[in-house]
């Protein structure tokens, strides 16, 4: 996507480029901390490196942490370090997306078969970016073509989440693209506020868009002003439960309560196979710092107690559908649209 | 209730105590702009403070509001303001709360009728203080004795929105001071955080409880981490639409989808009996700076237009019942609880 009018990628393998030289010293990633407020790139070299970009919000977004970790295996393995510790590193970073899971065990995989881990890695990267692309285009016909579409999101799970174009914003850009008018609604994702981010990107592509709180979506859908929701998620069930940011869930409660569809932008690598039941997902339980200080502003006193689980799972039962790189299913139908039984 | 260790309301109709001893040049109010981070009391004189006051919600929460107003005509007509002129003033600085329309309702049969004015606005204070009495009475017995109630509470409800004890709040402090555990779920409430006023009024008092993000409660219940919700009310209609801070719905919705009792607290000021259709209620809509600044910091950017309506509508439907200082009813029966038809 445009960053200051140029094209790129949120993660980069080559110095300053987007051409994927073969230097396979450090990677470059955009640094999704200072957003929106300064645009600035982080040259990531060492494994510690990596393991805190990633634990530390630098890096966010579940198809996006599984390409930095793939990443992050190349660069150690290019260092001599263990793969087994790679590994063990990585996955200690964040609990929730599975994407990280499944890209460590593809890098592994690909070690294994004596493959180059570097064009393991940028493999994984590539096919991040086509998968997004396919989720684009599968989700253009959920737009109108008669007037604005008004989509809802929550938090962040477009370009910034990704390598290139986006999970749940995808078929936004594919549909701006297309010349259709669209209109997001972005809610602002406590207390994270990727919705920042969202903001900032949609801004990037000129995409007309409204920050709202997250307490407004309901309101809104109440009074007709959402035709569509989508988002993204860090790992989906084989039965098509939708596990994603804190709130998700009540944004699908509001949509099915207001017959507003609500779809879950679900790249092959965000589904978890093994899973049965959702409540087994591990809910990450993030530092209440989080919730009390906002850059750098304190606004809950330290005299009170804090909670911040940092996701919920929307049941399959709220969730229209499935936009993957395979085309839209239900959520029963998942697991025949990727052969599995 | 106790602030700093000394029994106080938030609005009081004489200079620095709570004996009501008539001066009736000013009242004292708690500036809850200021809170959690600055206890400050605002000496309010003449009608334009008065109505500033409320615009400004340095006193806010419905029957605050309400109690405010009443005072503020008696002011005002000390000062030889004309009736109509103070009303009209008061009526247009909130749209949404119908106490203030009904203080100033009450004010004017009561100069009607040759009442003395001051006398009241005190009885207007003194009556809210004996509903949210009652309304806490009634509310005792959705606690359990055998072991910790946890309630989720959404904005505030509580002593601040009241002259004393609060509304959804009372339930709570008559809990608390009959021995019983409780917990609450303090509901940050963007874009305002009047969640903080919450936790700082449950910690004066000594109730334990934990603040969340907006995004956060849906997740307790699916969990089963939340017994009972309580929210207060700025408007409910005869059939018993509960209209409330924005976001109040979302938690209706996650209540019903997990079969956790959803009350709201409302006193007979708030309920609306001229109102058939909860969608004609007029929903504020306020400055897009309560969004994108909180305590100085800007954190959305300049570039992201925001809207920001305050409240919303939970539907009959999703409301166990309603909480009066006449006892409980459903929503069908609240129109027989008050000799309505």
């Amino acid at each position: 996507m445009r960053v200051e009018g140029r094209w790129r990628r949120t993660i980069e393998l080559a110095p300053g480029d987007a051409s994927y030289a073969e230097d396979r010293r450090s990677i470059l990633v955009l640094d999704q901390a200072k957003l929106p407020y300064e645009i600035a790139w982080l040259r990531l070299g060492e494994l510690g490196e990596v393991a805190r970009a990633i634990r530390d919000m630098h890096v966010r977004g579940a198809p996006l942490i599984g390409a930095t970790a793939a990443c992050g295996v190349a660069l150690a393995l290019g260092q001599r370090v263990p793969l087994d510790e790679a590994c063990a590193t990585l996955a200690a970073t964040r609990p929730t997306a599975i994407n990280l899971a499944w890209a460590l065990a593809e890098m592994r995989a690909a070690v294994a078969r004596g493959d180059d881990a570097w064009a393991a890695a940028a493999k994984i990267c590539d096919d991040d970016v086509a998968q997004c692309q396919a989720i684009g285009r599968h989700g253009l016909p959920l737009f109108r073509k008669d007037r604005t579409t008004r989509v809802l999101t929550h938090c962040n799970a477009g370009w910034l989440a990704t390598v290139d174009w986006g999970t749940a914003l995808a078929p936004v850009y594919a549909a701006h693209e297309a010349g259709l008018a669209v209109h997001v609604w972005v809610d602002e994702t406590r207390p994270r506020n990727q919705g920042m981010l969202t903001a900032w990107e949609l801004a990037q592509h000129g995409v007309p868009h409204t920050v709202i709180v997250d307490n407004a979506g309901g309101h809104l859908m109440q009074h007709g002003e959402v035709d569509l929701c989508i988002v993204g998620t860090d790992r989906t069930t084989r039965d098509g439960d939708v596990c994603n940011k804190i709130g998700t869930y009540l944004k699908a409660l509001a949509a099915h309560d207001n017959s507003i569809p609500f779809y879950a932008a679900v790249p092959g690598s965000s589904i978890d196979w093994d899973v049965a039941d959702w409540r087994a997902i591990p809910i990450e339980e993030r530092s209440a710092d989080e919730v009390r200080v906002i850059r750098g502003t304190q606004i809950v006193p330290d005299a009170s107690p804090v909670a911040n689980p940092a996701f919920d799972v929307t049941p399959r039962r709220l969730v229209t559908g499935l936009i993957t790189e395979r085309g839209i299913a239900a959520p029963s139908e998942l697991r025949a649209l990727y052969g599995r039984t």
